[in-house]
């Protein structure tokens, strides 16, 4: 099948293979071997120990005790909330241009997280993950008039041989393109949950509020292919759960509300809502029964619950997620069928599900927060401890030696925590400025090694941010309350 | 700071939130026993087991046995390469448009493996990942005359206020804009070794060999910054000397050439070529001396080695990584500078280093496949391990329960196999049937409870791809073999 020219250089090409092929597994073989024995330039070692993490190396583009914070979009302070001042504050993401960021390394460590826990949800109600490519052709968007639908929220181009392209805000189209080209699909097969976590554009009039509100961002687009609407009602529930249980191991309160479909259309829909002052959306809820809706379903007169006749009351907040039940509005136009139980060809029912990824992160940020100190969902948290040795030249100079050996320690003792262990090695800095820092970042463990260190045995100050505590704990008892940390 | 209007619904907002928060918390601590209860329409269950992965619920486009194979480039067989038709041939790999693929169920899993391998090795030198727009301003690529250079490579688009973008192939200019925008950088911080694998776009004239040249592609790129030429120079060794160690444990014979700097500039360049006839580079090597150069850095005239003057013999290969040593070209445009030892600000002295992702897992398969059967890498493989049970009817049949049980066991018994374990649960089909199929998929280990499933006890028939084995072990044996194999 191979229609490439065969040069004279095969025979060649293929002893030389050959031979590479062997040395090369020679080098595979003790690669593992060599991998501890890298040069120490970028981190502190301990000899015979693994590497430290310090914090001096790491790239945050912001100083934190500078008050002046980059922003593209007006004035500073101007249009901006808390999640994205504290996030350009302490170098979490930089801009780029309106509604565009650079994720810096904090930030990707914490997004990372966060889709580990994404596939985790999807992989438990037999979601498979695909990638589709963000240029997606005009003629998808034609085949369902959406090309002129979404009007000027579609970020357009033309390719050197003219074709018209748009950048893909979402995929209805092309994943039923793509199940609709398995012409053998049999009704036993289904449902078919396929997910992507990708970037998205989407070319918004006004980009605000950071990842809030961008305009390239990334998020986890499911759709999902059932024999039957019966079927895809029951898989539209099982979606639903996933999120519920996603968003309360993250302890984000979120609210299931009734919702419109918009541009992406179907007969049902439900939006995850986060309540928060910056919130765009106003959603009703009815304290007596578990009604719940986006205000804009509902009349501007019904003040009360249709359910229960009770009293509404209304929230903002912010859209976190998104279920739409589709039927065959996609399925139909593509042609996307499966032969069913009669051996009919028939057309799959259809549903699809939205996740704001870098939205739930800065989501979760603006809810967590003081007003000066960022919070994180302690599953999110980009390094679960941060560990202040002594400061240079001070009394408790001597514990610096024990700081090291309690970090080799914990990262030995608790194989979870391995990467999550940050050293703050600015020891020209006294421990109560590196404290307030630590504060502001959010770890959710920040480990002292002052006065108490110089005991015997040893007592480390223990700040847990998520409780508020703080304990003296001898190296036992550290590595006790930190074995219970849960690291996806 | 936050300057939206505050609502009425404020205090409303926040007793709202703390029920819920309340709530939410509860609900996140028992959802980890939860998690074990979800519906089982997705995975066989056996009581009180985990859940087995079935082969009958995979979404795959293409089916093993027909011939027809989708192409968007010409006619079938025209302009194809072997891992091309392989990778369609077996639901790896769809066309979405002209050098744009969607990328199915096991080629994620793979391409998310490569990823933790290439950020090991990153991790190891001192890598901080971050992630850069793809929408890259105009003005950044006439800063350094690139937005003309680029010419019809790049793809470009305006939005919807006119503003002018392109879709980044390539990230100097946008991660030297934002090295540059930190002010207070000292020399004691560098150097810094930023890198993102992030979706790249390039609109090539004449795409082809599916994931080998395409439009849309996933790239690993690291931009390094140092404080001096020397050091720069130790950082260019370093982050070389990580991509051997990457490709050695890949078992891909790469070899490194001189290569030349093209658009990306700076003053030296290499190349990581994996020798292959579908290659589009010619590279010669020296067989006495370690000399190996792209040919187009050559003399036409030039059949001998420049070093050691014996004769030099070419090979054609497949650019898998290029490393570039930039100099100021960049820092100089944008000002990137930091405050060296005397403390005078001075000029960071860059590096770049690109990794063709979604190419190195196409050049994988082409060089590692047979004609008709693909070959992955061990440490890539989607799947581990494929499980064959009995045919529906036959004398083996009562050993279909054994094999869910040597599932369950392996599983259990080892731990770094949880979620690499495929049932192959066709079992209206022969072994044979399904044993040609997992031959074809290139499942490093093949386990197949036949005929001697049934002595006591029971041995099952392992097929070893890698090394071409064929042995027959109990349970015991089959834990003993697979506790060996390395998952990343």
């Amino acid at each position: 099948m191979c229609s490439v020219p065969r040069s004279t250089s095969v025979s060649l090409c293929q002893g030389v293979m050959e031979g590479l092929l062997t040395r090369c597994r020679a080098l595979a073989a003790c690669s593992r071997q060599l991998s501890g024995s890298i040069p120490c330039r970028f981190h502190h070692c301990a000899p015979g120990r693994g590497k430290r993490l310090v914090l001096s190396r790491m790239f945050q583009p912001q100083n934190l005790r500078e008050d002046q914070v980059p922003s593209l979009e007006g004035g500073s302070g101007d249009l901006t909330c808390k999640s994205q001042r504290l996030m350009l504050q302490v170098g979490l993401i930089h801009p780029a241009s309106p509604g565009c960021y650079h994720l810096l390394p904090y930030t990707v460590r914490a997004l990372e997280k966060l889709v580990r826990v994404i596939d985790q949800e999807m992989r438990a109600i037999g979601g498979q993950k695909v990638s589709m490519p963000s240029l997606s052709p005009a003629e998808l968007w034609r085949a369902t008039n959406r090309w002129d639908l979404m009007g000027k929220e579609l970020l357009r181009l033309r390719d050197r041989h003219g074709k018209e392209y748009c950048l893909g805000p979402t995929h209805e189209e092309a994943v039923t393109a793509l199940v609709a080209s398995q012409k053998t699909l049999s009704y036993k097969q289904l449902p078919f949950l396929l997910y992507q976590v990708t970037r998205k554009f989407r070319d918004e009039p006004r980009p605000r509020f950071g990842l809030l509100r961008g305009r390239e961002f990334y998020m986890k687009d499911m759709y999902t292919f059932d024999s039957s609407p019966e079927a895809a009602r029951q898989t539209y529930g099982l979606v639903c759960d996933a999120y519920s249980s996603l968003f309360a191991r993250l302890g984000l309160p979120c609210v299931k509300v009734q919702a419109g479909v918009g541009s992406i259309g179907g007969t049902t829909s439900h939006e995850f809502q986060l309540p928060a002052d910056v919130g765009e959306d106003q959603f009703a809820v009815c304290p007596s029964c578990s009604f719940s809706a986006n205000v804009e379903t509902l009349d501007l007169s019904q003040t009360n619950c249709p359910a229960c006749q009770g009293p509404l009351t209304e929230t903002k907040g912010i859209e976190v997620g998104h279920t739409f039940y589709l039927g065959t509005k996609y399925s139909s136009v593509f042609n996307a069928q499966f032969t069913n139980v009669h051996g009919k060809p028939s057309l799959a029912e259809m549903g699809c599900y939205g996740l704001g990824v870098t939205r739930i992160l800065a989501a979760a940020i603006e809810v967590l927060s003081t007003e000066d100190c960022l919070r994180w969902p302690g599953l999110l948290a980009p390094y679960q401890v941060c560990l202040i040795p002594p400061k240079k030249g001070s009394k408790e100079e001597v514990a610096a030696e024990l700081a090291g050996h309690l970090y080799d320690h914990i990262t030995e003792a608790v194989p979870q925590l391995r990467g999550e262990v940050l050293l703050d090695d600015r020891t020209h800095l006294t421990i109560g400025n590196r404290l307030k820092d630590a504060n502001k970042f959010g770890y959710p463990f920040v480990i002292i090694a002052g006065k108490r260190a110089l005991e015997a045995p040893a007592h480390y100050e223990v700040w847990c941010q998520n409780t508020g505590e703080v304990v003296f704990l001898t190296k036992e008892g550290v590595v006790g309350l930190l074995s219970q940390v849960q690291v996806v």
